[in-house]
C-alpha cells in the first residue's frame, strides 16, 4: 500500500498461536479501497476466515464488538486508530494495528517554521504521523525552538497525540508554551486545539504541503459565530431531544442523566433518543423536538450542523443556553 | 394518534409488575413523528425512563437488543411489527405491540371485486391491517367469492400475513386458488407475491383508495428485466463481495458459507463484508469488488439496486449467474 506502513506481524503471530476461525477487520474510510489487498495479505499468513466491516468507522470509539461477536468473529483487527486506554472491555478481543503514513514531512515542517509564534512550541499530531514527531522535534530544535511533546489524559495512547474528541494534549502537564504546531490534515483537530488551548495553532499538512495559521483563526471565528447562533436560536426551545450514542466508546449515560436533570430544573421537556449511526434523516421524524443535545461523538454538532434541519448543540452549549455558563467560557465538547 | 389503534395496556401491566428502570422504544419510520406523544402516554402509566431509538427500523428483524442492553435498557417495546416466531433469543426481553390501522377498507375492497380473477381468492395483508381480514372475507363471500385466509411458514405471526422478506403465505397449505387480493400500500409485497405464487395479484390500497392489477404485472416485468440485466452484467465478475447483515434477524451465516463454497467451486474470488446499516456509500470504498451478493435483507438488492454503483444480486441470482439454476426458475430471495 503506497503511503502507509502497516505492521501486521505481531497480530499474525497472536492469531497463529490461538486457533481462531473467524476474524473481523475494521478499516477506516481512507484505507477501505485496500480491503481486498489487506485480506489477501493476511490470508497468506493465517488460516482464519476474515470478515471486513463495511460500516463507516470513525475512531477507536467505533468498535462493533457485540455485533461482530454475534456473527461468529472471535477477534477484531481494528486498523488505523489507536486504542482508547481507559475504555471498557470489549465483547471479543480487539487488536489495534496502526497505519503509519510514510509521507515525508520535512518540507512542510521547514515551511511552517516562519509561521510559529514564540520559542516554546508544542508539537501535536494524529495517529498516522505519530512516528514522525521526533523528526519534527529535531527540525525545530535545529532552528532554536524549544519543542515540547507531551501526553494528553489517560484516554490517549501516544505522546503528542490528539483525537477529534479529545484535545487534552494541549493542556497536559499545565505546561506553558507559546504556540501549537499541528502535523496533519483537516481542520477539526486544529479547531479543537485552538479553542481548548487559546494559543495560536499552525497547521502543517504533509499531504498538500501547505501551512495554515490565519485560516484557522478565521475558521475559529466562523464556527464560534455559528455556535453562538445555534444557542441563540434555541433559547425558546421547549422540548429537547437528548441524543445518546450506541457505539461502544460513545455511550455517555451519566452525561445524559445530568442533562435530563438540568432540563427538568429549567422547566424544559425532554425526550431521550438513542442512535447508532448518525444520519440527519433519522432525526427528521421527531417533529415535536425543538433542539437536539448530542452526548455522542462531539464532532457531530460541529461538523454536520448544517446537514440537520433542527439545531444540534453540545452539552456545554446547553449550559450556555440555560445560563449555567457564560459564553466567554465556551469550550468544545470532549470525551475525557 | 389518528388512523392507528395501539393497545399499550398489556405491556404497561407487565412493566408495572416488574420494577423496570429503563425501557427502549423502537418505532417504525411512519409512526416516528408520534414519538413524543407515545412517550408522554407511557410515562403517565409507568415509572420507567424511556429511550426512543432513532435508527430506522424496518421490521422485527431489526431489534437493537444488544446495543440497547448496553446502555441500560431492560426491555424493548417494539412497535408496529409482529414478532418473527422462530427467531433466536434476544439479549433483553422484547415486547411487540402492533399498531392497527383504523382506516376504512370497505370502499377499496368493494372497488377491487371487479378486478379479481376466478372465484377462489387468497386474502393477504401486512401487520397493520391484519384485524381487517375477516371484514374483507365477509365482503368477498357476500359477492360469492370463496375467500381463503391461511398462514405462512413458522416465522409468520398471523394468518394472512406477508412480510417484505417472506411470501410463504402465498404457497401455504399447498392450496389451490385463482388470485391473490393484497390489502395494503406499496408495491414490494405484491411483487413478491406475484413472483412467488405465479398467480394474478390485485392490490387494494386503503390509504389512496386505489386498486391495481395490470400495474403490478408491468412492474413485475420491469423488475425481472432489471434483474436479468444485473445477472448478465455480472457474468464476468472475478471478485464477489458476500454481504452479511449484522441486524439480529438478518444474519444468514450458513448462507454466506454456501455462497463462499459455490464461488470457490467456480474459481471466483470473494471477500466477506459485514454491514449493519446498508448505505451505498459504505460499499463505494470496495473498489476491487465487481459484484455484491447480499445475504442480508432480501429487499436491498431489489428496492435499492439503482442507488448502488456496482451490481448487488441475491443468492438465488448468483445461482443463475453461475449456471446452477435456470432463469425460468427465478425467485425472489426470502428469509424462510
Amino acid at each position: 500500500m503506497p503511503n502507509y506502513k502497516i505492521d501486521f506481524k505481531p497480530v499474525i503471530e497472536k492469531i497463529n498461536k490461538k486457533n481462531i476461525k473467524i476474524i473481523a477487520l475494521q478499516i477506516p474510510e481512507g484505507l477501505k479501497h485496500y480491503s481486498y489487498t489487506i485480506v489477501e495479505h493476511l490470508k497468506k499468513n493465517i488460516n482464519s476466515e476474515i470478515i471486513v466491516v463495511a460500516d463507516p468507522c470513525f475512531g477507536a470509539c467505533d468498535i462493533a464488538d457485540n455485533e461482530l461477536g454475534k456473527i461468529g468473529a472471535e477477534l477484531i483487527i481494528h486498523l488505523g486508530h489507536t486504542p482508547i486506554l481507559n475504555s471498557k472491555k470489549y465483547a471479543i478481543p480487539v487488536e489495534f494495528v496502526n497505519a503509519f503514513s510514510s509521507i515525508d514531512i520535512k518540507k512542510v515542517i521547514n515551511n511552517s517554521l516562519k509561521y510559529l509564534k514564540g520559542k516554546k512550541i508544542k508539537i501535536v499530531t494524529t495517529a498516522q504521523h505519530i512516528h514522525k514527531l521526533d523528526e519534527v522535534k529535531k527540525i525545530l530544535e535545529n532552528h532554536n525552538f524549544n519543542a515540547i511533546i507531551s501526553k494528553g489524559n489517560e484516554r490517549i495512547a501516544f505522546e503528542g497525540q490528539v483525537l477529534g474528541c479529545n484535545f487534552s494534549v494541549s493542556l497536559s502537564n499545565n505546561e506553558d508554551y507559546d504556540c501549537i504546531l499541528f502535523l496533519g490534515s483537516g481542520t477539526f483537530h486544529p479547531l479543537g486545539l485552538i479553542l481548548n488551548s487559546k494559543k495560536p495553532v499552525v497547521v502543517a499538512d504533509p499531504y498538500t504541503n501547505t501551512v495554515k495559521k490565519d485560516e484557522i483563526e478565521d475558521l475559529k471565528d466562523q464556527i464560534l459565530r455559528q455556535r453562538y447562533g445555534a444557542i441563540a436560536n434555541s433559547k425558546n426551545s421547549k422540548i429537547f431531544g437528548i441524543l445518546v450514542g450506541l457505539k461502544t466508546g460513545q455511550q455517555r449515560i451519566k452525561l445524559v442523566n445530568e442533562i435530563k436533570k438540568l432540563l427538568i430544573d429549567h422547566q424544559k421537556k425532554y425526550l431521550i433518543i438513542s442512535m447508532n449511526y448518525f444520519l440527519p434523516t433519522s432525526l427528521e421524524g421527531f417533529r415535536d423536538i425543538d433542539c437536539f443535545v448530542s452526548t455522542a461523538c462531539p464532532r457531530i454538532a460541529i461538523d454536520d450542523y448544517l446537514k440537520y434541519k433542527k439545531p444540534i448543540i453540545t452539552p456545554i452549549e446547553l449550559e450556555i443556553l440555560l445560563d449555567k455558563r457564560v459564553w466567554e467560557d465556551y469550550e468544545f465538547d470532549q470525551i475525557l
